[in-house]
């Protein structure tokens, strides 16, 4: 499968190994939903690197012109995926930083999610991974180079029924999916996502969601999510960029009624993935 | 200042963007000194890297192969920094692994640290720094690319008269340097190091002197470091496979008598990077 690729402003596929993205994973990321030659929830992405860059004092970045170069790559694109990387740049050895920064921009274009229709439609099968995800405050929240974490947890299953895994910190509080945030509907129709101020990335979709059950006057919980709480919960439901939601069909052995996840969230989540947004 | 690489066996000095090195912090690195010709604690270096890569299920490796690029690169360095790079290779988008694995192979020939030799006669300066180290035993011990805690922790100072600073777990315990292990020793010529079994690097200098210190009959334990134990510590010293040990002068306002580190583990150490170890 093809991709293009645009780093600092010129096509190419390829960077310097002294590049500290790769030395030391000193970078941040976003994968984007692309629908007819638009990156979709753009600001809502483009923010979420602002706060990243601010976190790790990644400067300067010109976010008019990524902005620029990202509507350029997608610009012929019926259907796909826009990856972004920046990294702090060149330097040398060591982790101080380089005494003249100049951080590397780059945008990949990808071919679109690729999976089943009914795991939109009917909910998808999930499991519990073994893998913890850390605790660190100063790293939570932004969407970081350092993914091994969410690697190894991927590598606890291969069945291709299985949509995704979710990861708990060393004190059992469930915290996300590898690759996607986890909600829980309770009975009240209140909705509990997991408090991400010490693990985790604070997806965009994830900001979707609470700001739209927000606006229309839903009860929402983030705080932390036990074992029992997940046994609990009327519905689960996952989100991310690229696919919006799924519903959890199964998880754990437990089957869950996928009915009770609002209808307006499911819409909401769609609509962004496809640019049909109209809040 | 010159750089020498080695990119799967050839020189060049880009990667492909899609590695996922760069693209997840998927891999490992060493960093090696290099006397006359020779990596210092060549076996050490690479038997860690191979936990690492059993660890990580980074296959196949070979390492006959890789120890003779390794010498290769070295040959005509009189001193010098090796540092090697191991990641997963080039895969698809996403955390889950390539259907084929190639991993990457990377070797860069840099020059010698530099540091006042007063650094390794009279002691350092140290601090201590905010950022946590994360806890994460299925990380912990191997030296893996996910190194953000670490920069972010390097960020604390500028001073250059500060050599390192010391980081703390969640539950403030302290588990390293940014760069190097950490000992202390205590009243009864007792050594005290971090239990790495949830966090931090297990260092090859680590592990020479923890074998030498054994051999000698000297009591040593791995356990929690608290801030009352650095402040009660007759001597503080820090290691790593670049500086062999810096003693630590002072920390956090306190100073340290280095003379009770033991003379025989810093002729060890300074045996080890000058490759004149004879045991």
């Amino acid at each position: 499968m093809h991709t293009t690729t645009l780093i600092n402003g010129q096509y190419q596929d390829t960077i310097l190994i002294g590049d500290r993205g790769l030395q030391y994973a000193d970078g941040l990321f976003e994968t984007i939903s692309v629908v007819a030659g638009f990156p979709c929830l753009w600001e809502r992405h483009l923010a979420r690197l602002q706060l990243g860059c601010n976190t790790l004092k990644i400067a300067p970045i010109d976010f008019q012109q990524l902005t620029l170069d990202a509507h350029k790559i997608v610009a012929n694109c019926t259907k796909g995926t826009l990856k972004i990387i920046i990294t702090r740049g060149i330097g040398e050895r060591g982790y101080k930083l380089p005494s003249k920064a100049k951080p590397t921009s780059i945008l990949m274009l990808h071919p679109p999610i690729n999976a089943p229709e009914s795991w939109w439609q009917n909910g998808v099968q999930a499991q519990l991974c073994q893998t913890p995800i850390s605790s660190n405050p100063a790293l939570a929240g932004i969407k970081h180079l350092n993914r091994l974490e969410q690697i190894l947890a991927r590598m606890e299953w291969t069945d291709p029924n299985i949509a995704e895994g979710l990861m708990c910190n060393t004190q059992g509080h469930w915290i996300s999916g590898t690759k996607t945030n986890l909600f829980l509907v309770l009975d009240n129709n209140q909705l509990l996502t997991p408090d991400l101020t010490a693990s985790g990335i604070a997806g965009v979709m994830r900001s979707l969601v609470l700001d739209y059950a927000k606006s229309q006057g839903m009860k929402i919980q983030q705080g932390i999510v036990t074992t029992k709480a997940l046994e609990q919960a009327q519905s689960i439901f996952l989100t991310n960029a690229l696919i919006g939601m799924w519903p959890v069909r199964t998880l754990a052995g437990i089957n869950y009624n996928i009915d009770s996840i609002p209808k307006a969230l499911r819409t909401i989540c769609s609509q962004a993935i496809t640019n049909q947004l109209s809040i």
